[in-house]
């Protein structure tokens, strides 16, 4: 299928280069067209691999894919053009860190509002499916670098286009079913989003930004 | 040994009624002795467990547990004594949440401070160690609960004393040296903390609080 990947860092390369290997046909935008990294890029993924300015990858994907830096999705959607998102899955990869303070980064937007929100208020004709923006994007794109069951959440309020994201990451980059969890509407993107400060902070511990969580459920508790 | 818990709620009496279960003797705090919840703990926990005001139970305790509501910690922490909290393990359990606004809560501090931050400025001779809050009280207290390898975080600026609270976790509740993540220093609270709204959706999700996360670490992604 047709995918317009908004964003020319490594999140966007590496999702980018996924998805040309398994056959699809991917536009990458950056502020204006031919921007040396998206060119290299295009000349490095192969015959299925195109790149222009925002407003021409977001006409050319039947999905979306915002994979800018937090701090500047909004101003980069506004390039996309609202009548080149409107009825489309608009999947939100991103975070609001602010790394200008230096690290830890923090947060330009939580707890009573998200990216992912702000996203879906800004253009309400999208369908804004935020996924995946709780991990590395080595592990977005190859989630079998981390061994066994791990989970990826996804939120949004439209069901449909949630469930046809939760397939897409799938046939895209092999997350199984069983291993997506809806966490509800966009409004749950709150908790994604605020769960980098710890992700940075595993990072650190473990030495290494390929691992994720997964979530185990037990059995209730004997009554107290 | 002897142990002091700040709070009446279940988080004070699940964690409290399992210490003196493992033999320790335990003084339930409150803003003023005798209330009503405390005497009732009191009783059913049996000769181990006693009750009475904060500062009773902090001169009393070896070690002090917060389990009062975070939006209350730092009163509830003033009245029990800087005195009585200096130089001992003051395990932080509690979260900044904010549930005024109903349902889902928000933080009433988060992104560029914590509650565990704010506890240790405020208490600087007590050694403040951030540690289960990103758990349901039942599994805080038996792990075993969730099944297979699962893990809870600590934080806190005095090595010495959070490798003693972390073989606490194990004598007490049996958290086994493996299951103890060591984030770094009491900053990383704010990870912790900041994981709330997301448990929260995951507790509607999954219909239980009785989960828990596994980190799960993998291996080095190829080189792009």
């Amino acid at each position: 299928m047709k995918i317009a990947l908004l964003g020319t860092g490594i999140v966007g390369r590496t999702l980018g280069s996924k998805l040309v290997e398994v056959g699809n046909s991917v536009m990458m935008g950056s502020r204006s067209a031919n921007s040396p990294k998206a060119a290299e890029w295009v000349e490095a993924a192969g015959a299925l691999a195109s790149q222009g300015a925002f407003a021409d990858a977001a006409a050319f994907g039947e999905v979306v894919l915002n994979c800018t830096a937090g701090v500047a999705s909004l101003a980069a959607l506004e390039l996309a053009g609202r009548e080149n998102l409107s009825g489309k899955i608009l999947m939100d990869v991103a975070n609001p860190l602010d790394f200008s303070q230096g690290m830890p980064p923090t947060l330009t937007v939580c707890n009573t509002d998200s990216l992912g929100e702000r996203i879906q208020r800004a253009f309400p004709d999208a369908k804004v499916v935020k996924a995946l923006n709780t991990l590395n994007c080595a592990v977005m794109a190859r989630p079998e670098l981390v061994p066994g069951e791990h989970h990826v959440f996804v939120s949004g309020d439209d069901a449909e286009a949630k469930g046809r994201a939760a397939r897409l990451l799938g046939e895209w980059f092999g997350w199984e079913p069983h291993d997506i969890i809806d966490l509800g509407g966009i409004g749950t993107a709150r908790g994604t989003e605020m769960m980098l400060p710890l992700w940075i902070s595993l990072m650190g511990t473990l030495g290494t930004p390929i691992f994720n969580l997964r979530v185990v459920t037990g059995r209730d508790a004997p009554s107290a």
